[in-house]
């Protein structure tokens, strides 16, 4: 198909692939002449993933195309794609660490030996450790009692996920379902805890000040 | 204290708390001459809620004007404290709905007649339903198969986190732990997961592949 056509199909504008072509995410079309080229279904299909990545999952341009990078590098396997993912997503983690960033690190490793967890990014625990330390500064220590509950359940949850992609037939579909999976499995959990929390609040809303008047 | 000892303990430039004040956001000191003010307590921890928003949550400033108005109102309560901080994070649904998305929208409303979950936010289940249609688009159903476990995990963390928002003395700080909560637990919970990812790939991994070479 011409520029045009998939432009129609994916409903992103004509410029914006022109740009995804000069930044590398998309793959050169096959020249027909000098001004055209044809395009295929790989292509809508990459062009689908670019823009989930960016509109779902808020990844900027320079992690798209890590993910990217990742998704088409051979010999890569899950755990490394699951890290890019991760990677992709944060940035880079604090050089210098705050005293509350510190006693947020100390309770994330505390954390991750109660739960016995394997692996070493810096990354997620820098994030982790961060919000801890986001919560102490506010005084909000009362709402990390939450931890262990969150990493309890949080560990079913990613049990589940990297069983369901590593049961692909292909690495290549086992990495793609990961980062996907990974980027928008997050916007899905965030949708899902707000739809719950909604439900809660009123629920032990009216049970703890009585009914509405 | 004044601004540049205000700057100090918070750790934030003297022209972006100029910048709160103008926007509103931070609420003015009380001025000792036409071009000085005393600021206190309050403002420090405001300046630091105004940041953990805006550097951890990712809001942006018109989102954190909404939250600190949820805040600060009288006789909110944790139910429509909850549905702002959703709301100032997730931005407006979209109007008009393509075929994807109307089958995720399909899907989310099962899922809640599943649970029995009570509430009517279009939002937050327009952002599931969105996450969805992503999935559906890429081809990636299969991960949706994981929906049932997630809603049913994310429903204890939130029925937790409502009780102990609920719990607090006043509601002025059970509305404040609701905000922070909601905005700073979205982080922990990515964080967690991706530790509990690290996790699992390697082990799953190995198991799956035999012993890396």
């Amino acid at each position: 198909m011409r520029i045009a056509e998939l432009s129609r199909e994916s409903r992103v504008p004509v410029p914006t692939i022109k740009y995804y072509l000069r930044e590398g995410l998309l793959h050169p079309g096959e020249r027909t002449s000098p001004n055209q080229a044809q395009y295929d279904a790989r292509h809508l299909r990459r062009l689908k993933l670019i823009r989930a990545l960016i509109d779902v999952g808020g990844v900027p341009v320079a992690g798209v195309r890590e993910l990217l990078d990742a998704i088409d590098a051979k010999g890569q396997n899950i755990h490394e794609a699951m890290g890019t993912a991760t990677h992709a997503t944060f940035g880079e983690p604090d050089a210098e660490m705050s005293e509350e960033q510190r006693r947020g690190m100390e309770r994330v490793e505390e954390l991750i030996a109660e739960r016995g967890w394997l692996g070493d990014s810096r990354r997620a625990r820098m994030l982790v450790a961060n919000s801890l330390a986001t919560l102490y500064q506010l005084g909000e220590d009362e709402l990390t009692t939450l931890l262990p509950l969150y990493a309890e359940t949080i560990e079913r949850i990613a049990e589940a996920e990297v069983r369901l992609v590593t049961g692909r037939p292909t690495i290549e579909d086992a990495v793609e379902g990961a980062v996907i999976g990974t980027v928008v499995g997050e916007q899905i959990l965030a949708g899902l805890r707000h739809l719950a929390h909604e439900h809660f609040s009123t629920v032990i809303g009216v049970v703890d000040t009585g009914p509405k008047g």
